[in-house]
């Protein structure tokens, strides 16, 4: 056996290097210079959903992005998981369940309105052989930009022409408050903003839900507040499958499922986001759940295994039929 | 908060079947009951790379199927990583490195010749934009049907018409022994007469390496023995990046990374293949080099950390752009 180390490898790459130099002929296929579509299909029951990407937002580390942890340890865990240590890759990923009679939509994405990083579920959307017109029913996890610009395009027009939009009422409460604008907290005002700018002129085509509420067949909502006030994961269940949609519950699983003790500054209250983390984290534990996450790494589903003092996120395998 | 048990969630299932039976509208979009197109392209250096699925094969498993490991304890590694506990997916990834000059693909995948549940290279390559013809160099890893079959259609056709089909020379060497077919065990009897219908009449366009030889540009050729007898891993390079292409160093990483010292029945040499196992797997670990593992769940790729007595896997986050 030859010795393979980086180093050596490297080696091998410059002295290719300077052959490539040498050659002018070309690969018969030109580079895509794009990731192919990003869409996962998977059934529970006899409901297909499909996960479909759009794109991620590097967020900026800083020392105070998880409000009570040691910037050392979380530079330590995001290396630990092969991430960068001064950004964090934080994907966005929709779920379009399909039951058979309802296309369900659970968040809509960024709308290409973010970053520009970001902004793929409406290819993603068409490659699944979907139309916007299409879709019945938008269940909305929370107001952050992530999760409700898709709703709208760019020019404020709505994007999905017959879908029902349905929001926690908490939620809704909070956000659309006409006296929040001039009391909210510079930190969230732009989200307070745009939320508005989202729901207020098609107020009428919003309905709202509480906790337990049914909101298609099979699919029903889980008060999960302290992200945001009305904060919501979803539940959806055909026979004997079910999956554990939690929206926002924790950020990337590398650093919040591992640590779901700690607070990162996108949760509004610390506090209650970490009570609601831990406790849907331990119940899908517990019962071995099939789980979904926005900001998980895409396709987004997998179990939920406790690890030390907190858990882990095994990753689906993906299934290629 | 309500409850949220996976008892809680299915008893809402059966509430929404009911409720289902009773409707008869249609969803606007059909089920596509099929797998979105499976590929997933990265850049090492100024390559392009396109892991490309073959699908998967379903390998039942018996007490035999590890040769030394308790077989409870080849089960319960199955059911902790949520995997069925009497067959084991094993994903098959073939991979396409496109170096600016040349299109050359690691193993060929089935040929849709083996398992029902394999066989979808074709088209993830066509999705992928790339025709058969525009293949310049492949490189194969050893000569088990999932690798090489690919090479031909099952009416014995080439399948890649322009390239030039590069194999170690230890490999050709025991397959296309003319005394094998007559000596060979009962157990690889079939992937005797399989390898050479496959590459019998078309030895003329297959030339043989050695380890350590640059077979394209940036691309070398690492021994691995033991799998089978000139089984090879590859390092791919470009600029300061590089990814270790294992092939079948080690089988599903559930067991065998996470458990280098398991033999797998798969693993011709079983004491040899656990050397070239941990030598590779604890060289990746120290060098916190990209790996690519045929049989990795797809897309196959990621870093490998010590765990335990093992190693286990940590699979890349898929890049959406």
């Amino acid at each position: 056996m030859i010795t393979f180390s980086r180093r050596d490898v490297l080696a091998g790459a410059a002295f290719a290097a300077s052959a490539l130099s040498a050659s002018r002929s070309l690969a018969a296929a030109p580079f895509a210079s794009m990731q192919a579509s990003t869409l996962y299909r998977y059934n529970i029951g006899s409901y297909e959903l499909t996960a479909l990407s759009d794109g991620l937002w590097e967020r900026p580390i800083d020392d105070k992005f998880v409000r009570n942890a040691d910037p050392a340890d979380v530079r330590k865990a995001m290396t630990d998981a092969f991430l960068p240590a001064d950004k964090l890759p934080i994907p966005f990923t929709a779920l379009l369940v399909n039951t058979g009679s309802k296309l369900v939509l659970i968040d809509t994405g960024s709308g290409g309105q973010i970053a520009a990083t970001a902004g793929t579920f409406n290819a993603n959307l068409a490659a699944a052989g979907v139309t916007p017109a299409q879709i019945d029913i938008i269940l909305i996890s929370h107001f952050h930009p992530d999760h409700i610009n898709g709703i709208k395009t760019k020019d404020d027009e709505r994007y999905f022409p017959n879908a029902e939009i349905k929001v926690a009422q908490a939620e809704w409460d909070f956000w659309m408050d006409e006296s929040l604008p001039g009391r909210a907290a510079p930190e969230i005002k732009g989200y307070v903003l745009n939320a508005r700018r989202i729901f207020r002129n098609i107020a009428d085509g919003v309905t709202r839900f509480s906790p337990g509420a049914e909101l298609a067949p099979g699919i029903s909502a889980i008060g999960a507040a302290g992200h945001t006030p009305g904060h919501s994961a979803f539940a959806v269940a055909s026979g004997n499958d079910s999956v554990l949609v939690l929206s926002d519950t924790s950020n990337h699983p590398k650093l919040f499922v591992r640590h779901p003790e700690w607070q990162p500054v996108l949760d509004m209250d610390g506090e209650a986001a970490v009570a609601t983390r831990k406790k849907l984290l331990d119940r899908a534990a517990s019962d071995r759940m099939l789980v979904q996450g926005y900001h998980f790494p895409f396709p987004g589903s997998g179990h939920i295994v406790r690890s030390g003092s907190g858990f882990e996120l095994v990753p689906v395998e993906w299934q290629p039929l």
